[in-house]
């Protein structure tokens, strides 16, 4: 087999066997087919796509590259979840522990912030004492004694997708459906879990932009899943405007904790009941599925079940959960200041791509991946779609240590609020479930 | 400028600028853009393609990473001519000598085999003592003398060409019209060319398969031509089955001899007057092309002019022209075997491309580049396209001086020839002329 073969067949449009797909990656990985064949390739199925099993082959080749938690010796049914990244999304933090609370093991490892879009693992890092580096030892000692636990991606699992991200984002190759889809489950199916509910998202503010784009890669992750043996539930959610209002790490810490204490944002709150309504689902919950959301509201989050949980986890990684009964104790940024609208009527869009960009400007993102992300920064908007502003009204309020940065960043957020004089529709959250 | 959003340009199908496109080329080639970037940009050129501008632009960042030969100091039009290749193609080696003799000047550099096509460069090396690797100055000095000189491709022009190629042959993106047409023409103008004839050869023995494709190759490579200011004639020609009867190298220097002594083969000899007329052409001879075909037929290459031309450049370039009168001075295989049929009617098809294959099997090409070529190996053809057959008849002359190879090259030679029942319509040699 050589790699000129593959490329030339993956460029002519032909489909490659799963032998021929785990030699390309293997060789990459160890270092014998070099990087611009690799490139090369990835350009070809940027254009020519990968069929199922292509994608099943290219997943197990990612997984193959590392270790794999083995979380069998926990009772239960252990669910994961994952998000495609969005602006302002919290929902991890809410949903762990909610789920937790409700029953559902969860051991969840998560991202740090990209482009507009911010991480979870910087968000928990807002926590003071939280520990989100540990050994995979560490985190199931800390699953099975809490039922679950949030920690950051470990470098040991799935090492061949740091390897090729690292290549598609130099190449422009990173928009490619195949390649995000077995990236995202080679990481899933690592970490050792026996369900998985993906949330999608799809808008201005997520990477995929389209909707007949996003469903398809919601459904050939939802068939890899299914081809690994992994249940795998997939919502289609819209990200035309941030979730909730706060946009920055330990901002969106404490929009998460309100919505633990039941005084969420409606969307968040919304949210994490459906993705967690779906987690139970595939724990075997037989019950209606507005049966399961009225219990999950009821008994685990407006009862503080959820929250107690939440404090059990951060104790149990090294946290200090006192900050939950005193959300002052997060940190603060030193420099508030508001954009006003000088408009009158109703917010009929609101760029959430640019609302991330103004974050991350004002100190809550990396440009670069080495970049040190200041906790405190970002911003609160106090509009959103559909709401009527007159002149003078506050859209947002941005928090920053550097007042270098507010002219920028007031400069995107005006950019990304459009006010006009009708009442726009505004869409539900949930677009479609596949899975 | 980022090379990365180039690619993304370019992939999303956008037109680069000129200054884009020598960012690009120029930091290739200084090393400064990595080998992985440039693959992945050249798979994206290969889907998006590349318009007119571009090219030039691409043609015109290889020409600048060399030298330019200058020959400007001899008089007359210089005209130079490139095949796109094909098998059993020594038209070259007719053509020089017989437009030097009446009166174009030709500094021609020409390249060595590659894959199933012969080059003139090694067909040029079975001429005992002949030299073709030569300084730019000994080239200048033989054509200022002689009025032609046939050498291989100068490694101090267009050094570009061949680190990009290099990439492309690894990467499989050899066929892209854009790569082509700036890789053929960078070369023509470096060359110091003041106008090309072009044979664009199209069919089953060709890079180029299929009409449509050539006819935008040398529209493309006539319109690069013409923004540097040498006007340009593209032919396009069929290379459905071998030009003339002999492929390998000793074997088609023999064909060309006894086409220059008027005794070659139809389609060889027509080739190279149909060539010839439109050097002239560019050199301003504005007399009717029939009539300027008529005057090459009879009176250069039938009277024996343009043999003595190249007695003069063999001469000029260190050759002995003795063998010219006594063909049996050329390097002979040891070894002679024949390719009988057992059918019996007409040859309705010949894949060129595998009897360019057998041809090299038989050890007249090359499988890698640094492969040493057998002077003597090749075969004859003994039928062509719409001749008839009858059982016992020879198909080939296989010609090697390894045994060993005689077997794998009959099945191919086998597979090549398609005999059927009705006389098949053989169509023209030329089918289209651009520019």
């Amino acid at each position: 087999m050589r790699a000129y073969d593959l490329i030339l067949k993956k460029r002519n449009g032909e489909s490659l066997s799963a032998e021929e797909i785990k030699f390309l990656i293997r060789g990459f990985l160890k270092g014998e087919i070099p990087d611009y064949q690799m490139a090369a390739f990835l350009m070809a199925v940027y254009f020519r796509g990968m069929d199922v099993d292509e994608t099943v082959a290219l997943t197990e080749a990612l997984v193959d590259s590392g270790k794999r938690v083995d979380l069998s010796n926990i009772p239960g049914v252990k669910v994961d979840k994952h998000s495609t990244g969005g602006v302002g999304d919290k929902a991890t933090i809410v949903l762990v522990p909610l789920a937790a609370s409700a029953g559902v093991t969860v051991a969840k490892m998560s991202g740090r912030s990209l482009g507009h879009t911010g991480g979870t693992a910087d968000k928990l890092e807002s926590i003071p004492g939280f520990k989100i580096e540990m050994s995979l030892e560490e985190l199931v000692e800390i699953v099975s004694k809490v039922g679950a636990a949030m920690i950051g991606q470990s470098k040991e699992l799935v090492p061949g997708d740091k390897k090729l991200y690292a290549l598609r984002d130099v190449t422009a190759v990173v928009d490619s459906i195949p390649l995000i889809a077995s990236s995202v489950m080679s990481k899933k199916i690592a970490a050792g879990c026996d369900a998985v509910v993906l949330d999608v998202k799809v808008g201005s503010g997520a990477f995929m932009k389209n909707i007949e784009e996003a469903k398809k890669l919601a459904s050939l992750m939802v068939d890899i899943g299914s081809r690994f043996g992994i249940p795998t539930t997939a919502v289609l959610t819209r990200m035309d405007q941030p979730l909730g209002y706060a946009v920055g790490n330990s901002l969106e810490l404490i929009e998460a904790v309100n919505t633990l204490k039941g005084e969420g944002p409606e969307d968040l709150e919304y949210l994490c009941i459906e993705l967690g309504s779906h987690m139970l689902k595939l724990c075997g919950d037989r019950r209606d599925p507005s049966a399961i959301k009225e219990d999950l509201e009821k008994n685990y989050l407006k009862s503080g079940r959820a929250l107690k949980k939440f404090r059990e986890i951060i104790a149990a990684q090294g946290g200090d959960p006192s900050f939950l009964d005193n959300l002052d104790k997060l940190p603060k940024a030193e420099h508030i200041r508001y954009v006003y609208t000088d408009e009158e009527g109703y917010i009929i869009e609101i760029d959430a791509e640019k609302i991330g960009r103004a974050a991350a400007i004002l100190g809550a993102g990396r440009e670069v991946k080495e970049q040190r992300i200041d906790l405190s920064a970002g911003l609160i908007i106090k509009k959103k779609l559909g709401e009527t502003v007159k002149k003078g009204d506050i859209l947002t309020e941005m928090h920053s240590n550097n007042v270098g940065t507010f002219e920028k960043a007031e400069e995107l957020i005006r950019n990304a609020f459009k006010i006009g004089s009708n009442k726009p529709k505004v869409p539900p959250l949930v677009i479609q479930t596949i899975g």
